[in-house]
């Protein structure tokens, strides 16, 4: 049998998202197939909806239905301190944690040869003219503990040098609910030297 | 930081999917958003396609762009063999394993009065009218080996004792490229009883 082409088409778009391969994409568009009026109709008006809506901002790369963003736009968050992310993922689970009451600015990327990522590749922009103005005391490195992570965080710090901002790092250390035994050495040593007394 | 309602509506909608947590429709909802022309809008067109074209086909239950769908319409096909089965996802199942040459019955469900599914909620209209004009040689239960594929397995075939019809199921045994100290008693006790001379 051939599938029909409207649902192989289906098929081949839902297994592009992350997470999904070929058979959760069949079971996907199956569930969706199946229930018209109340999944596939639904998903396709949600989906409308964000795209007429959603817009990155123009000032830490974010993604709002407003612009400049909700955070950018809080009298309430402090404007000098920006935490860099490498993606709008990494502020959404940065944010869940609740414990930066600052701004941020999304990289969008981070420095990698591999994939063909440059300086020039990375959303800087907003982030500079609020140092090169002066508003900015302290930039909060929040970038993956990776090769590429590290590298882009070491050119970062070597771009922030010539102007009077703290730059810093997340702590690194066991994470919570983790066993110990399925950590790397590298993050037992840093959690080793980072203890704290009780 | 309160995410914006048209994203968070988006996510509701992908994590209701199935094999989509909320962690995977996060992000999801983000690969699409990240990416609107190669990723958001040929996704809406695919199942703006297929709502507009795919239909459940009124003689077996199939989901195609045609109706009746590519396998009933097909005069290759054996008529007088019907595969019955739960969903449409277990006729591709079977479709792709290539060994059915003839036509299929989607029942949409199995007996449950867990889930309330009773026997006028199984779609068996198109195997009936077959079956009483006479045109139907054999009928193959190909169910899934639950309690409610059973019982459902069980009730068909007294429903179709009166008529002249060869009732069979799939045969049980050990999954290929299956490890055997997996499997339960019941699947090893019927791969014993089904073993072949080499
Ligand atoms: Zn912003
Ligand atoms: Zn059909």
């Amino acid at each position: 049998m051939r599938i029909s082409p409207e649902i192989d088409a289906l098929i081949t778009r839902l297994a592009r998202l992350p997470g999904l391969g070929p058979r959760s994409a069949r079971r996907a568009a199956l569930a969706l197939l199946q229930a018209p009026e109340t999944r596939l109709q639904p998903l396709m008006g949600a989906m409308q909806q964000a795209a007429q809506t959603i817009q990155t901002c123009p000032e830490c790369g974010n993604l709002d239905s407003c612009s400049p963003c909700s955070l950018c736009a809080d009298p309430q968050r402090d404007g000098s301190v920006i935490c860099v992310v490498e993606s709008v993922g990494d502020l959404w689970a940065l944010e869940r944690a609740g414990m930066h009451r600052g701004r941020y600015q999304v990289l969008g990327g981070v420095l990698s040869a591999l994939s063909g990522c440059g300086p020039e590749d990375l959303n800087l922009e907003g982030l500079m003219k609020h140092v090169e103005q002066g508003a900015v005391k302290e930039v909060i490195l929040a970038l993956g503990a990776t090769v590429e992570g590290a590298t882009t965080a070491h050119w970062l710090q070597e771009k922030l040098a010539p102007y009077p901002v703290i730059v810093s790092r997340l702590g690194h250390g066991v994470p919570m609910g983790g066993a110990l035994d399925v950590l790397d050495e590298g993050t037992l040593a840093a959690a080793m030297s980072s203890r704290k007394a009780l």
